[in-house]
């Protein structure tokens, strides 16, 4: 379910304020074990994670790309900022984050935030996952799970589908390995990620425009709860045979 | 909603008339744009697209990456049958399969299927969807729109996800190109993937294991209604910046 009515967020927004009042206003209530989906933008604006394109000077390097594609300087420069390792660059820049996620524009985005502004992905999106969980539990006295989600592009198929940049109180992976099927067999899928699973869920439900609801809140969904983090769902390179 | 109390599928089974009977029993009532999605097993098994591993004859090739793999060399032979073209090849097969998704194993599978038997991919995902989907419009004169999911691990992240490798009633793609966001900026993300969004949805509620439960309705969705195909989510591999 979307949760409507969420405002703007400006930082220092306390989210988990805004998503009780919300929930309460369309008589929702927060139960153990829900899982709450938040889009990274909003968490990222409650951190002031945004950047005044105004105040960046670009590199000769971020010019040359953005000559190159046909994008503000300022904004390439941003991206490089948040990149460790440029893994593709033609029409997008493909790139591993600080964070460690291979994706399009090291997550920086010029939508939903005021113009000359970009946001960045949240510095330490486990850590604000879990300050959403831990001001919920102050204030219901519920176990919660908390997803942040970005919606990225990928391998091998066209669309965006959102995927887990921060999980707090799930384990992101579901591990079925000595599992048995329906005959006794083992089975070909031997992990799956519920975390992933769930934020294109909750991506289904968001939309991405201006009628856009950052908010959602996922009832009766299985997963292992534990502390969690989205870095359990990154591939090491040396393991990753799409790579 | 997941489905209950569908049975093992056996070849020529209607889908479609199970689909009905099980909601019916749980008081379900299929309406006007919901979405069926289906576990690609049952609808490989409903076609009869399985094999029986004692008729395979492994070839030489199949033979030799069986045996550096440690797999058996009829399920190999199978897998090199349902693929165009080989994309990797360390612990693990990643091909372009006949249909044109890249995954492992060209989605051969052994689990939930009578032992010395594999699953393949339907023929054509695509016809097999629209056939549940008629089937349903015929019986209770509703459209809804039909995904076939198969659960595929991914590029750079850890853990498997649902994705749709058969469509009909919806376009799998959203447009968003030329919408604004909050402030009236282009849009970052400019195509999303309802069809794999709810696929991965559909997957978090089925579950992979013996308690599995093969089909789920979604209801409130949002997509493009049009009669749809997976093949429009293959990215061409000379687009393909992941490539």
């Amino acid at each position: 379910m979307a949760l409507k009515g969420i405002p703007k967020i400006k930082k220092g927004d306390d989210l988990g304020e805004f998503i009780l009042r919300a929930a309460e206003k369309q008589n929702l209530s927060l139960e153990e074990n829900d899982v709450i989906v938040l889009a990274q933008t909003i968490v990222s604006k409650s951190e002031g994670n945004v950047v005044d394109l105004r105040e960046v000077k670009p590199s000769k390097l971020a010019e040359r790309i953005a000559a190159r594609l046909d994008k503000d300087p300022r904004e390439i420069e941003v991206i490089l900022q948040q990149s460790d390792e440029i893994v593709r660059l033609r029409h997008v820049i493909i790139s591993r984050t600080k964070h460690g996620f291979i994706c399009a524009n090291a997550g920086v985005d010029h939508s939903n935030v005021d113009p000359e502004y970009v946001t960045m992905l949240p510095d330490d999106p486990d850590a604000s996952a879990a300050r959403v969980r831990d001001s919920i539990k102050r204030k219901l006295n519920v176990n919660v799970a908390v997803i942040i989600t970005d919606t990225q592009g990928r391998a091998f198929r066209r669309g965006c589908v959102g995927v887990a940049v921060g999980v707090a109180g799930m384990n992101p992976l579901h591990d079925l390995r000595g599992k048995r099927d329906l005959y006794g067999k083992e089975l070909r899928v031997t992990i799956t990620s519920p975390a992933d699973d769930l934020a294109a869920a909750a991506t289904a439900v968001m939309g991405e425009a201006s009628e856009g609801t950052p908010v959602v809140v996922v009832k009766g969904a299985s997963y292992d709860r534990s502390q969690g983090s989205a870095r359990e769902l990154m591939r090491p390179p040396e393991q990753d045979l799409f790579r």
